[in-house]
């Protein structure tokens, strides 16, 4: 067999942003497979075959790619991001693992990508400076109380929380929920940022205490920072900082 | 005031890993500041200024660099991975807040990198596909006591936990503290991943339980990623892949 799939991270949106090792991975691939607005940040060329599927048949698209790839194709699976976090590399091992055993020895590999939460928090400042979490809102893949349960502990551990997948028209209450539990918790003063398809023409940043964060703000190209505890703001006349100091005392958990 | 800080990510090792709007800020950059191996990773050109410093005094650095870019250099401070991600950018805001007022209105900018979370995470498959956290277990920062706490929350909560910093010659403790309080809460079977200098060509990945974990395992050019509940593995002839599913359930955490 000597067909080979490669999961690889385009990244937050600009091509600036995108690797040289994801750029040389595109250009020796034969098929490109992903979701539609994703395979359209690939350039088409001749002989590369586009498959691009819609959103929520993740699986299945994991099935058509190491199926390709064990048809001797060259086949590169395209996610936003980095395609480790809450994206199509999981997706793959799954669907490896409810395959024919041959799939098994595949020749396979991840490329890393800048994931949403790096370049929101570039463009804000650094509030990741210090301990910090993720957590995907999605709630098709688990229940709110799972989630609900993750958010607590994440404030009690007094971690900036990285919220992805806020919120889509399918279940806008679980932002909502998600808003009102870190308000309930974590006070009225604690800076959240909005960062909205960032590196993109339709970049927006927003930052504001959590006492005036409204679950519209955020829509599914949103990624939402929680300041931690520390997190701190630094006001400038060209725009405000957002940060999180490297140090922490034991009190301020 | 026409100087310039540029704070930019070098990612985990690999020229292949840089990402295009970093090559092309060092390519335009009069200054370069950083640790001595990091600016050691910077190809040196006429009129190019190399300020190569040693670790633990980032703040020292970053004054420095705060200072030079008011002086109307053109200057980039280069960190390994994400400078967001306990790097230089929190440094430098602190050193901000702490000098004169002027540098506020200083051009100031954050460039994202591949954090060696996502690179260790994408060698060995998605153990990062679901909710995780990124601890730094340096206590040159934070008390043990903070630091153990925030890891008894994180197992609780499930996520998968990416350690940095697990280990220096200075406090090798801290590291086998760690692994004991992990193996007491976590059980025995947990898979851990120790991945050391990916991308380069001293890279090492080693997957096994948390049984057979040693604090040894690990120096400060190591990153350690420690399973959720869910986390997997796949067996193949070719070597394991470790992977966290897309979905949990409510019982898990």
């Amino acid at each position: 067999m000597t067909g080979s799939l490669v999961i690889a991270g385009l990244g937050p949106g600009s091509e600036a942003l995108i690797t040289p090792e994801v750029t040389a991975a595109l250009a020796q691939a034969t098929d490109i497979v992903g979701y539609i607005p994703y395979v359209a940040r690939v350039r088409a060329r001749e002989g590369l075959v586009l498959h691009a599927s819609d959103n929520r048949v993740e699986l299945d698209r994991a099935a058509h790619a190491l199926s390709l790839a064990a048809a001797e194709r060259h086949v590169v699976v395209v996610s936003s991001g980095d395609p480790g976090v809450f994206a199509m590399a999981a997706a793959v091992f799954e669907a490896l693992e409810a395959g024919p055993a041959h799939w098994h020895e595949l020749s396979i590999s991840v490329l890393p990508g800048i994931t949403a939460m790096l370049a929101a928090s570039a463009r804000a400042g650094a509030p990741l400076g210090h301990d910090f979490c993720a957590i995907n809102l999605s709630d098709n893949l688990k229940p709110w109380s799972l989630i609900e349960r993750r958010l607590r502990l994440a404030v009690e551990a007094d971690f900036a929380i990285a919220l992805y997948n806020p919120r889509s028209k399918a279940r806008p209450e679980g932002f909502a929920q998600t808003l009102s539990l870190l308000q309930e918790v974590c006070g009225d003063d604690r800076p959240v940022l909005f960062a909205r398809a960032v590196s993109t023409p339709d970049e927006q940043l927003r930052i504001l205490p959590l006492s005036e964060a409204r679950p519209e703000m955020a829509d599914m190209r949103t990624m939402v920072i929680v300041g931690s505890s520390s997190t701190r703001l630094i006001a400038r006349a060209s725009g405000p900082i957002l940060y999180t100091p490297r140090s922490a005392m034991a009190g301020m958990a």
